[in-house]
């Protein structure tokens, strides 16, 4: 008998990016699930199972426990059980989840902390974020307007982490389940309107899907395809116009003057990152451009870091607030 | 006395953007306000005819009467009194809407072709879209997943139309008109929930807003604007490229295979364009694409206008379905 739709659906995302072209130096390396107990994880559990079985290479999940619920030890034995029912052995791992900043994004630290250690060496960690995710991630990035690449969403493929199921609907991850006899936890966070990701997802997402009249989930994480192909591809031709302007310990500003302003906002960012200048708002690096693009003989910015930006003889050099050369 | 701050709001941002490098081919134009009779555009007229006496250039406004609804010669004449009352002659022109496509589109077709043959030789026509027009603009385009182009938005210089309140707050408009005794027309249809702007308007936004602690408008305006320099810097590139990946009436595959994806897509849609295919999707890029980046001598995709892709020797050509040569 064939599968059911939605296990073919699960099963054949979770092929497809292991042998996609970026996946090719993992192939035939161990997998690891990273398994909460929720129909996501515990659907890419079942289809990692499967396609590791296929293709003959070894398959375990581990499940996190951060200590955060009453009973969290449970849940997470409960997890384990389930794994146990479709052939897959679990580890569990406890960490410890310091509050500082805000607890939703302490609690991810020490977990991706703990996947990347307990994982057997050169495997790749597949989690269970769905299109559904990256949706709510793309909403959530443009809401705040912190620029292109967080609108651009989670990637598939980030060494040691892969996430097959950016591409599958959360609702498909349950009937998947239902069909597996597998039963996923409910963890209550995922209905608490104290989160904003939470209402993201019960109250704008829905409220929008109806009035443009459905395919919105599917809008945005095709949208945050094409961003993210686009900001590579940036990437990648700013990082070959770095080598092209470099001279004498900084950059040539009449060379920087032809580039499109988003390609030189890109080579003044890696470079500037490189000198040790720390992380740069848009803010910051549109005022170090002003330097090339607006020059009218004035001071240069000052930058994260106690670092300064000058321009001299039509060179732009990065120096500490003590007019020395950084590492100098 | 010194203006209202919304006043004076309203007419640095005509200043501005008049001043801007980029509108420097313009500088001494007469200049055109398109007046609805709404707040934006009022406040735009009263904007304008202060800068265009104080550079000393003509300005005059010109309201287009789309005869959708019942008494819009009224309402019509109603916005050149108002106009008449801030010292700005102003010109009826009344269009016939053709409602094939929707009647929106139709009558906006209608009104941008009406302001552009009506409009003195050399002028800017002033467009009073505002920052909620914008965030509006994105939101919609996101949802509908048209890719980066549709959610980079409007451009504040696209001769020749100039918007000069694309970072100016609706309310801030209003205020404005108040400021100043002018008496907006309140449009009926911007508050009709059978509109889908609307709704984006009235419903969306302010809910995400909500959720999202505020800045919601402001952060999908500066995201638009980041898009649209992104867009522009790759644009660019991509021109560049197309001249140098050129070679035998075709492009050489292993040169184009070199590019980042998002850059030799945009080479292709160049190229085909200039060869006469018509618009083309996303996906007809990609399995134009497939071609060069995912070779396994495979047929060539059919492209729209009857054309097909094809490889051979290392080239791509494009030929009509007949397989003559374009234009041939």
């Amino acid at each position: 008998m064939p599968p059911e739709p939605a296990v073919s659906e699960t099963r054949t995302a979770v092929r497809r990016l292991l042998e996609s072209p970026d996946a090719a130096p993992f192939r035939g390396s161990p997998l690891v699930v990273a398994c909460s107990g929720g129909a996501d994880s515990l659907a890419l559990a079942a289809a990692a199972a499967h396609v590791a079985r296929h293709l003959d290479v070894p398959a375990q999940a581990i499940v996190v426990d951060h200590g955060l619920q009453v009973g969290s030890g449970a849940i997470a034995e409960r997890a384990v059980e389930q794994l146990a029912g479709i052939g897959m052995s679990a580890q569990v791992v406890e960490v410890a989840v310091d509050g500082m900043g805000g607890l939703e994004a302490a609690a991810r630290k020490a977990r991706y902390t703990a996947l990347r250690a307990e994982r057997p060496s050169g495997a790749l960690v597949l989690l269970g974020h769905t299109l559904d995710d990256q949706a709510e991630t793309v909403l959530l990035g443009l809401g705040r307007g912190s620029g292109p690449r967080s609108i651009a969403g989670m990637r598939p493929l980030d060494p040691p982490w892969a996430r097959p199921f950016l591409g599958v609907r959360r609702a498909t991850t349950e009937a998947a389940c239902r069909a597996q006899g597998l039963e996923p936890w409910q963890d209550p966070h995922n209905s608490d309107p104290r989160f904003t990701r939470v209402r993201l997802r019960t109250e704008v997402l829905p409220l929008l899907e109806e009035v443009l009249q459905g395919g919105v989930a599917e809008a945005l994480a095709r949208t945050a395809r094409q961003l993210r192909e686009d900001s590579d591809a940036l990437g990648e031709v700013a990082e070959g116009e770095l080598s092209r302007v470099r001279a004498d310990h900084g950059l040539d500003c009449a060379e920087l003057r032809l580039l499109p302003a988003a390609v030189r906002r890109r080579v003044l960012r890696e470079w500037l990152s490189a000198e040790g200048v720390p992380e740069m708002t848009d803010a910051h690096l549109r005022s170090a451009d002003a330097l090339v693009a607006d020059w009218r003989g004035q001071g240069g910015p000052a930058l994260p870091g106690d670092f300064v930006l000058r321009r001299a003889h039509g060179r732009l050099r990065v120096e500490t607030a003590d007019r020395k050369p950084p590492n100098g």
